[in-house]
């Protein structure tokens, strides 16, 4: 018998912001490995599976992932359906090429499910679209920060050519990403926003420019998306507070 | 009385690639007006709505969208739920922020939830992440198609700095886009793939060179992304057969 391993994007937090394939996947799921972000609610909709945490904060990145692919493999073949659940898109930023070349390599049936990105979810929460007919017809998402084990990256190169940058797992580096942007010739007053745990409850988002980047996401708790280009200028603040209320609202 | 729009995103096609959150305001719609491209499988979900075809082939931009905002508004202070549906995500070339802006400034409560981009549905299909540690750090959406009351696009900017990029609305252009990536200094045996329909029955998806994009897109009938990039390098082609298999048995 061999079962079937589904690479599934768990979205931003929000339970209901999961699609309703992989909701029912959940609900189908022998075992489900997750990673560490993904939050309780989302997790107790795999009400019958076992659920094995595979959160790679400890030990060397190598180790763990070759850990990973080998126990959703052994999953595989004794179990029906094993859900491999990552925050977001499992696509973007969500390491799935290695566990899906392992798989490929032993012959592991395997589905990708697509989840909502953090970016999509900031834009969602901060109401800015990141294209805009006229100011933004391309938008990068970057991440700085890469493993030692990495070559250098062009991140920056791509952060400086698009109109709109979504800047992922950038809190941290706050400071030296701006120091980055305006040492490669962006303004000070490049019009930037910030979401924090978007879709989430206690989310947090918050309007400025470049210069003040390290001050908006002073204290971040959770994970962050950064935004910036013309889209998030001002204008678009004091429109901004109603659809925080808005969302309060529904919540 | 005032009710509140809901700028939903209907995801690549499939329905079950919905979010929760989406099927729910569908099934609660009063009325619901949607893109020319969201398949009929899904507007039956919204089972109870009057159903409003806006699509913008005909007729000049502008004055298109000036008719929708002022119907989504009149419908907003007349009923309860109301959805305007966009294919994909509706801040990914949706033409949100124009009916944002209408809203705001009528003083209409409007909450965004997000949808699958189709970037996402064709990374998903294809097998191949958009990133990957120590090939693609940065991912870049671009389309090179602009309205004719438009600036000069920047998109080649964005789509030769990108590590990998990922081309909306290109299939009509697929020749000139290549030509241009290539006079700017991309090698034509740079790894593209193709993804038409993502997602949806019928589904097809094709792995060639820059210089072959324009034969790879030949005879597309549906929407299709571009991606390019080392992601999308010939390695991959030979696992990818064996991802439609899987999806097909699903479906």
């Amino acid at each position: 018998m061999t079962g079937k391993v589904y690479l599934v994007g768990a979205g931003p937090g929000a339970p209901d912001l999961l699609t309703l394939r992989a909701a029912r996947l959940l609900a189908e799921a022998d075992v489900v490995f997750h990673d560490a972000l993904v939050p309780e609610p989302i997790l107790a909709l795999a009400a019958g599976a076992e659920k094995v945490a595979v959160g790679k904060r400890c030990g060397s990145h190598s180790t763990a992932q070759r850990f990973i692919n080998k126990r959703l493999a052994d999953a595989a073949r004794t179990h029906r359906v094993v859900v491999r659940l990552k925050g977001g898109d499992p696509m973007i930023f969500g390491r799935a090429q290695e566990e899906i070349a392992y798989l490929r390599a032993q012959g592991i049936p395997l589905e990708v499910v697509p989840g909502i990105t953090a970016a999509l979810a900031a834009s969602a929460s901060l109401g800015t679209s990141l294209t805009q007919r006229g100011i933004a017809r391309s938008v990068a998402f970057v991440t700085p920060r890469i493993g030692p084990d990495e070559p250098a990256s062009r991140w920056l190169d791509a952060a400086m050519a698009a109109d709109t940058v979504a800047i992922y797992m950038g809190a941290h580096d706050a400071s030296a990403i701006a120091a980055a942007l305006m040492a490669a010739g962006k303004s000070a007053a490049t019009p930037v926003a910030i979401a924090e745990g978007a879709t989430l409850p206690g989310e947090r988002i918050a309007h400025g420019t470049l210069a003040e980047l390290a001050e908006l996401v002073r204290g971040a708790g959770g994970p962050i998306v950064i935004l910036m280009g013309e889209v998030c200028r001002r204008q678009t603040a004091a429109r901004f507070a109603a659809v925080r209320r808005v969302g309060d609202a529904l919540a």
